[in-house]
């Protein structure tokens, strides 16, 4: 009965063209019948899950904060953790696989975590520096890698 | 577009009967449109996911552990933290309101979580000695005071 | 090489007379060659560091926030976890035992944790309806009984 | 009162040399009055930590587990967390600055929090692909490095 989920990850003050492309991945991601896990605040996080919204699909936003309010207003389900960035954590845990947006400390984190707990991680257009995850500059591609990559290597703990 | 929710507390190794008002409050909450909350493993989480389920409400289950495949099978959205005991802050700081079955220390702990950052909590048939919180006998009556103090007092932070 | 480690836990805002009977409890924990564990901010836990510190031992304070700086003047090891009230679970895990005073949820959530995860707790003249626990109206009875406790149950996991 | 911390990142399996380096670091941080924060595991912590107590200085190990015991034998202060991955937050928010050694993506994401929170990073022999941080071949002088690093921009929060 679970659903299947996909994090996105990326800065909460992305680009214009960064955010369409956050947009058009969350749609896909709906599309493609999984939730959309994220960090829900703003930038690459609300374009996501308003991508996803449109495509009718679910959204998660695990806040760092403990207010509900701060979540952006694409995100239907909301966890408050409080913890601050050890939120970063249960956002790529929580998913099967991830897709990285450009970003600063707060998404290498999250792709250094991903990386320890056994999710596959998908770059867009960002992240060659690490060579360690697939890149691809497509977000149709990247939706289907990461639905792929998840269905192959089942998360575990 | 945010769905309101209410957190469901108690032992994972519940007597049946108390199982069985587990099950009533999670039909409850559904009937209500309110989203379930819970620590997503066994006992009373599962008889509210199930209830919840059930009467086709949304269920959200956050666990101690990195591996989703040890949410319980009525779990819709899965949050898995790794974070051991430091889950229980997560599932009533995402609650506007919460509701307590008897259970043993951990319970306790997200009592005294829920009184901290000011989520309300009605206990059911459990937690006399407990003065600061709400008592009820009546499963119906529990979520309907739970509702009604969510609403009294929205989660901050 | 590891230093055996006593939990003092209680309210931030706590009445003088209660601060008297922490700075005691501090300097007992020191004299009996024991690391004063505990929140690191004021009341309770600032006057059972000062103890400790007075008394030629060792203290650690485990922040809520980022900032090493919000810690007492007392505490000489900072945590800085950024967790909020998730800090407490660190708060009785790291200690052998737990000495509680009065306080508020945030104690009482303290409490629940360390009956959960096996840490013996000793309340000193406070939290009589709490039958899971030690009580005590003595400083020292408080410490010895702390010191004992921990001895006969090793902290685990 | 409170000691000046430098926390020292790196593989729990690191290389025998690697742990030579990590040695001759954490004697060195010692040598300069600082505190040792790591994670309180094998490896380049464990070896750091040798390093350390050897120059008479003070050790944190902040442990993923709940049990003390999982500590390696030269930490002198143990910090269980119970929090798994999310520990990570807390090596590099409790220390003035960071020296990371090579290392898995344990050890990314601990860059990644540190350049989130502010704490400046010198990496050794190491993480030559990541930019935004400091680099030297010599222990000395990573640790000279962080030590001015951290005086110039103390944590915060």
């Amino acid at each position: 009965m679970e659903q299947k989920a996909i994090a996105v990850i990326g800065s909460a003050e992305a680009r214009a063209e960064v955010c369409d492309l956050a947009y058009a991945v969350g749609r896909e991601i709906a599309r493609q019948g999984a939730t959309l896990v994220c960090g829900g605040r703003g930038g690459v996080m609300e374009a996501a899950a308003r991508g996803a919204r449109a495509g009718s699909g679910h959204t998660l936003g695990i806040l760092p904060g403990y207010n509900p309010e701060d979540a952006n207003p694409y995100i239907e389900f909301v966890v408050a953790t409080g913890m601050g960035q050890a939120r970063n954590v249960i956002v790529v845990a929580s998913a099967g696989a991830v897709i990285a947006f450009e970003g600063e400390g707060g998404t290498l984190s999250e792709i250094g975590l991903a990386i320890k707990l056994g999710r596959p991680v998908v770059a867009l257009r960002a992240w060659h520096e690490i060579s360690r995850i697939d890149h691809t500059d497509d977000p149709e591609t990247a939706v289907r890698l990461a639905v792929e990559r998840a269905a192959q290597s089942p998360p575990s703990g």
